[in-house]
């Protein structure tokens, strides 16, 4: 079991040679959009059971607190509005809804390269959240995040291949009012990304300018709806089972904007939701059904991304807790009702309590990454970047992350099995008569990039070797790569002529 | 989505009484022997096709370099010498120790209370390898491993909840005399825990002395063979597809003692099996049905864990790596082999590449683990404390991998899904007239223990309690922890009387 000791030898040269080599695309082992599914924490029982009680309490329960526009909608397609201001959902208009829904959903990407089909098994990463704070690595602080903190993280996401869409981490407490800070998040995130970005809206009047923001952005309103590249995660529940008044005006906004919806329900299983894991999905995936009802009744087959969050809670403090086992199975349990829908859906992943990047935070960031990989989750929100459950955004971690989901999602490619890959000719060759080994042989060689994935900023050296390049520390790298990254001019700042046209129109806080 | 604002109320002080409690067994989130299966990276067919080709590289290449008395054994139950010397396993022969063979274990503790079920998904965790230095956390250095440090080890997993065995980790490299150092390996881990203990010999001849020393420890040979608390860890393979000649006869030995086997094929994929997940497994799942033909041939029925243990390799560079996704993918495929053939198997998770426990650790360790447990895995072995590929160990990860591998339990646990847990009667309550939320409600206490699992030395305080008690430190927690388990006397020592005879006929190295 100790360091296997290698030839030195042409095979060695050839492996050198062939690592020079720049991996195409084509090549790489891991890609956006592979498919996930072979875990299910639930039986097919077990979904059906949920189901059944989602609609029960959809039913019986109902939610309270639509706005006018939104009761208009939904009892128009059969929604049932109750004596205590309570909409009911009779199963037909589920069925309904689930039948209408957009089963497929392109995430654009400002550059198509980077759209993402949300569909099936596919699995995709990247950031979300509103964290308050930015994680200062060097100080061991925590302080308010600021808008050029959001624009950084987005500029980050932009060279990390793993991160796959950038909705918007933290909120950009420098600035105070908050249609300003709505709208220069949008030109935080778009001006820092190719990728797919989301975000909220705090008013549902600041949709309108923030479509002013992007049809500029896009080079007009036809372009936009072509290809939007922002969608609206949307928290249009107030759980338990109450709808967010505003959130769903702002949500009716943007469906009629053309933006792509995620239906955000984010209960905390012990507060806002049971403390059961069982429970908190029920209530979820309610709530989702009746914002996909919603959203179906305002414009058939919108994409909406049926976003069941439900969040762990430590329940010996009352306070939330992202980073937990019981977390990694809220979302895998999720995927798997997003699966039996066949809608496209999201939940959360990668979160950690840990106030650092530290041997905690990667456990917790991994085991719920892994999980909701694995489950088929095509969105697994938060994935990368997320400390003190919630609370704090770390740029270096968020580096150290694209390591991680590389890994995750290794993991969530699985094994091809094949004459090939079964290799019993090779065993042959090399066992009858052959070297005896593997080492250098053209089926290894050819394997070497294909199937296997190398950490970017992960140590794989020797300790010896370690000893000899100095004990490089995880998080020192990481702090040097988040500078050369931050050191290069963003590639997706926008055209000059854009640019001064959305400042001109704008009060647009990051310098031009 | 920040952090939950609870009522400062009877609730939290009732939460506060029912926490101070202690937590009885029954009432523990998790246990060692939970069941796991509800990841299956294979299909069926993948499965079936991985077994046919394993039987056919029994039946066409077979294993070389046998000893004598293996050739004699195995030929006896049907199996064929070749002119090449290469012994060559019908179909039906491994059809017939497949049939033979120990389809549950019980690896005994020293105490009843820390015996191991092994059979279907029961999922286990401990330590296991044979590192060469133990990772000195203050100084950040690598430094030969000493009978100290193991002794340490074992003693530190004597208290760890989620430690389940304690096979030997590392090597005593100040004990030059293989003999001795084989015997005072036996020692400083049994004398450290009551868990069950497993552990490699360097020479046939060692283990009829090792026996000698385990019916001192046990009252008598009878005592011994009624609950061997040892197993032994047998490298019986030189791969590929060669029997390790000297291990064998160490086999054959432990067999004849009592001592339950780990049949450990420990090939390394691109060097010593094909480079390929599947040709890796192939091969390993060949070689370990060569083994149980052995071990059947010479006893049939005595307990052997099927020890499928393929490691990845880093092709770049020839060096091995054992924190890769391919390792968890390599672990997890072999936990369904186990289940194909019904028979109870280990393989390896938990390792990390990183020098430290730093978050690259984190993720690595919890990737593999946690998969593996998923996967329904008997025994998953160096879950704990491995470091740099396998040549170090770490004492303080070994703490902090009591709290990941809860965490990777709490998971393997999954989500019940029954009337109560689905909780519509609770939701109807809580919405339809009630509190508006579910803090403080019985059934939310009720589950505080029962349901989730809390980290011992995690981190989950808000970034202001954190700063308000001075930013621990993770690493410095797991020392001070550390120091506190080894300030106090082992409580698995031997009785002196014992004590004092074993070191009459033994040189004990560690201090009375």
């Amino acid at each position: 079991m100790t360091q296997m000791q290698t030839r030195r030898s042409g095979g060695r040269a050839a492996r050198r040679a062939s690592r020079a080599a720049p991996v195409t695309d084509e090549l790489r082992s891991i890609r956006p959009g592979m498919e996930g599914g072979r875990y299910g924490v639930l039986t097919q029982e077990q979904i059906e059971t949920i189901h059944e009680a989602a609609i029960e309490a959809l039913e019986t329960i109902g939610l309270a607190d639509a706005p006018p526009s939104g009761i208009e909608h939904m009892t128009r397609v059969g929604v049932k509005l109750g004596d205590d201001g309570r909409l009911r959902f009779p199963r037909a208009v589920v069925d309904a809804a689930l039948q209408q829904a957009a089963k497929e959903i392109t995430l654009c990407g400002r550059d198509p390269r980077h759209d993402l089909l949300l569909k099936g098994n596919r699995v995709h990463y990247g950031t979300a959240g509103a964290a308050v704070s930015m994680v200062d690595i060097d100080g061991q602080n925590y302080r308010d995040s600021t808008v050029q903190d959001l624009h950084d993280a987005a500029r980050i996401c932009d060279t990390l291949d793993n991160i796959h869409f950038v909705q918007r981490p933290m909120v950009a407490r420098d600035i105070p009012d908050n249609r300003e800070m709505d709208l220069n998040t949008v030109y935080a995130c778009t001006s820092g990304t190719f990728k797919h970005v989301g975000t909220s809206f705090t008013e549902p009047d600041y949709v309108h300018s923030a479509l002013e923001l992007l049809h500029l952005i896009a080079g007009g309103e036809e372009a936009w709806r072509a290809r939007p590249f922002v969608s609206n995660s949307n928290c249009f529940v107030v759980p338990p089972m109450k709808f967010a008044t505003e959130a769903c005006q702002v949500m009716e906004n943007c469906i009629n904007g053309g933006m792509p919806v995620l239906l955000l329900s984010a209960g905390m299983a012990g507060a806002t939701t049971p403390s059961t894991i069982a429970g908190a999905v029920v209530q979820a995936t309610a709530e989702c059904l009746a914002g996909l009802v919603y959203v179906n009744a305002v414009k058939p087959g919108h994409p909406a991304i049926f976003g069941t969050w439900p969040f762990g809670l430590d329940l010996r403090t009352g306070a939330m807790t992202g980073g937990s086992g019981e977390q990694a199975l809220l979302s895998s349990a999720c995927a798997q009702m997003h699966h039996f829908y066949g809608l496209p859906g999201g939940a959360v992943g990668g979160i950690t309590d840990a106030k650092l990047p530290d041997m905690q935070a990667g456990w917790e960031a991994m085991c719920s990454n892994v999980m909701a990989g694995l489950s088929g989750l095509n969105m697994v929100y938060e994935a990368a970047g997320m400390h003190a459950s919630l609370l704090g955004f770390c740029h270096e971690s968020l580096i150290l992350s694209d390591d991680l989901i590389g890994h995750a999602l290794r993991c969530v490619r699985g094994i091809e099995v094949t004459d090939e890959t079964l290799a019993l000719d090779q065993m042959r060759q090399v066992c009858l008569g052959g070297p005896g080994h593997y080492l250098g042989t053209d089926q290894t060689l050819a394997r070497m990039q294909s199937d296997y994935q190398y950490p970017a900023l992960g140590d794989r050296t020797s300790p010896k070797e370690w000893a000899e390049i100095g004990k490089p520390n995880l998080v020192a790298k990481a702090i040097a790569r988040k500078e050369e990254i931050l050191s290069r001019r963003a590639a997706a700042r926008f055209d000059p002529e854009v640019d001064a046209k959305i400042r001109a129109a704008f009060n647009i806080h990051l310098p031009a």
